[in-house]
């Protein structure tokens, strides 16, 4: 078919790294580890952005903005966050170039040192709190409901497209609460709203659970997460959601008055989903054709090509599919007529498949005669010829049962792929063969996390909100263990 | 009213920073020159890029995503860019912190030192065309029409909320055309579409021209723009559209392959409109008793007050409002029935009428026996007592009518202040005494464009695009000039 692209069989990773440059969906640019989101990602992006966008606000969430620099003390002031993101950081020194004075080029204006160095945000949790702090005083302040849509900068050394970059798009929900439990309320809320986007618009099914202490956010108190599975048999954080305590509270010294008048610090949570969620759409349903994009975030739903030769035959296929073109804009579906006389309909199929375009309509001279039209699904690559007349009803139907179908197949290999397993023999045998994710007996040790994680790679993904009660005994030391926890290897 | 905004008369520019903070739309923020947009302000802000981005996608483009940083050599590339973006910047140097080993903190860690400084873009025009280059081949990848939502950073000195900050949000598009003819009426139509945005959305009037060459943007062949004008007789230039010529293509080696099979230049365009928009907003309409918003960007459109004694009256009260507010809401107007029972009527009435919110009803156990209610406009504060039947069909014609009239009132304030002098002197005192706009001759000269500059602080804000051909001489130098063009003292 000419697409040149890797198997999942041959290479995984090379077939992904080939998919997202090859569907237009990013590339790499000539900054070291940030991207170019290309117009056909980002507008995938988009449509994630508006569906979370609107789960947020319906939950009484607002956006703000906060400044992407954050000075450096701001970093050191709560203990454990720090440790974890006081680390690679872009770090602004200067805040002026000049002409070099042997004409050689621009160069740092050394008279322009900043007194102290901003770090271009790895996350906002410090800046935020800095400025709780002025609008908090009273209960009646709480709870603020905040989310900000933005670019950060983590100084990662390999770098994956969407799946791990300097820079990243996300949005981070930071939130304040009179009540320890509303917080938790909260960060759980989040944790369910998040899997809802991920499963119902993304078709991506996750396993909802809590991180353990090692696997947690620096400075949070709990992690909530959601993990998606590859179909290399890898997991995918695909969110979180934390409560913080009073960490950053205390931190940034954010009190309020309670009702009876007493001054108590907040309690806090946040909260973030990012561009990387493209990687876990990409790899969770696409195939060795290209992209499978589900309906509800494809740019282009339907795609109608004409097969024809001369124009006088384009334009009888033009007054038949126009009528078509519009019923299906007034429905809301957004579709594509794809009369480009520079390419030949073999071309403009490749490339809709390679695009992951969930419907592709084809209609020829034959089915002029016949009243027909050709419909072809993205997901099962079936085809089928149809009557004209109730194509628009067949479509509809369509793309419900495509975003539908690519969740239940999604759904039935993670459920293949949750393995009990009591040995550690037996663990590492099939984390070799299988894949996937393990659930698996743990002694509550970081100990033994990490011994683990480093014979094994495999890492404690989560504990699994749904977990059951089942005692046992940790498959590496045998001390007690109160239920299974889920590892994998992990992106 | 208990307020506390200074008064316009006394101090035009205490009371627009006052009234950023007041009515919660932004603030300064812990890291010098950048603010936190708070969440009625991005409100605002929000809607303001839904119609801006509708109309970008009605005429074609598409959004996209480039790096935030870019590589020092970069702005050298475009010989008058560099001059005009290469200065105030902020520079990374380094991507690792540490501890200090005196356990003082945290350090920058030297060894971390980046081989080339990055930029935190001030513009994008350079990491674009770097990456344009791979993209455009042929005819075929021409025109591309591209925008981004972003944020930039420019180091300015002197700061103001929303008009001038150190970071802000832009949108800025990014365009290249197979000829020169289609870049410019490219730009020229962005122009339009600005002009369309900010009147008929923003209500604020505005003058379309082109630029001097001495205020054109770097690297542009020709700038347009729109320029608006403010209570206080200054200009804000509220929008530019940049033709660029072939000197991003000829700086970044872009060529493309004509249909007859030669190679040739890409011809470009770049435009952009900023946060800065919310301080024009703000300083059109706005007046001594705080924000006036058009009704097509107020974040609540119709509020509600309840005026009540006890719970149980507030029932009552609610049994009437609710349906109201459910018909607004079908309507697709944004309403808030604020029954909040910890302030009095009094305050909440002085506190949207700083917001500038639109429309405020208020009922009280009167009116329920009238069958009445009270609605009140902002723009002109008229209050009257309608029948509570009907007053939807009140609102949507009031909410149009207040559209209309804010736009109206600043159109005259306009045409009041474009004063035609034609001797320097005159240009002087006028300036001075009355403000505005001054449309005069001009020798077409730097050096006399410099010297008016220098003695009065008035520039060119641009030559009409509707300039009538008529000629005459220059108020300076008395040198012969084809038209009059547009001198003002500007934001």
């Amino acid at each position: 078919m000419g697409k040149n692209l890797t198997s999942r069989a041959e290479d995984y990773s090379k077939w992904y790294n080939e998919l997202v440059v090859k569907a237009d969906l990013a590339e790499n640019s000539g900054v070291r580890g940030c991207m170019v989101i290309k117009p056909y990602g980002f507008a995938i992006w988009e449509k994630m952005q508006a569906g979370l966008d609107k789960m947020f606000k319906d939950t009484g969430h607002q956006n703000a903005y906060f400044p992407i620099f954050i000075p450096k003390s701001y970093l050191s002031k709560e203990a454990s966050h720090v440790e974890g993101f006081a680390k690679e950081c872009a770090v602004v020194t200067h805040y002026r170039l000049k002409n070099a004075e042997d004409g050689s080029g621009i160069v740092v204006d050394e008279d322009a040192k900043l007194e102290e160095e901003l770090i271009v945000r790895p996350t906002s949790e410090t800046i935020i709190w800095d400025t709780y702090r002025k609008w908090i005083q009273s209960y009646r302040d709480l709870p603020l409901l905040l989310n900000q849509w933005a670019n950060v900068v983590r100084w990662e050394m390999r770098t994956r497209l969407f799946l791990r970059t300097a820079e990243f798009l996300w949005q981070e929900g930071h939130t304040a609460h009179a009540t320890e439990q509303e917080a938790v309320k909260e960060a759980e809320m989040i944790m369910n709203l998040y899997a809802d986007f991920v499963e119902n618009h993304m078709g991506v099914p996750v396993i909802k659970g809590t991180k353990t202490e090692s696997e947690r956010f620096a400075g949070a108190v709990e992690t909530y997460c959601i993990e998606a599975l590859m179909q290399d048999g890898k997991a995918l954080q695909a969110g979180t959601s934390h409560f913080l305590g009073q960490n950053f509270a205390k931190a940034f010294d954010v009190k309020f008055a309670t009702k009876e008048g007493k001054q108590e610090h907040v309690w806090a949570t946040s909260w973030g989903v990012s561009t990387r969620l493209m990687g876990a759409l990409i790899m969770t349903h696409s195939d060795d054709n290209g992209l499978v994009l589900p309906p509800k975030l494809a740019p282009i739903q339907v795609v109608i090509v004409p097969i024809y030769k001369g124009i006088e035959q384009l334009e009888v296929i033009s007054e038949k599919v126009l009528p078509l073109v519009d019923a299906l804009k007034n429905k809301g579906i957004s579709v594509k007529f794809d009369d480009r006389d520079t390419h030949k309909p073999g071309f403009k199929f490749n490339e809709y498949e390679l695009k992951g375009v969930p419907i592709r309509l084809a209609i020829g001279n034959r089915d002029l005669e016949n009243g027909t039209i050709e419909i072809a699904r993205r997901d099962t690559l079936e085809k089928e010829s149809v009557a004209i007349d109730g194509v628009l009803e067949k479509i509809e139907a369509l793309l419900e049962a495509i975003q539908i179908n690519i969740y239940q197949k999604a759904k039935k290999h993670q459920e293949d792929h949750i393995t009990h397993v009591d040995s550690y023999d037996e663990f590492k045998t099939l984390l070799e063969e299988k894949g996937g994710f393990f659930a698996a007996h743990w002694d509550g040790s970081k100990a033994t996390e990490d011994k683990i994680k480093e014979e094994t790679k495999a890492t404690i993904r989560c504990i699994p909100i749904h977990v059951s009660q089942e005692e046992g005994h940790c498959m590496v030391t045998g001390q007690p263990s109160p239920y299974r926890v889920l590892f994998a290897k992990a992106y």
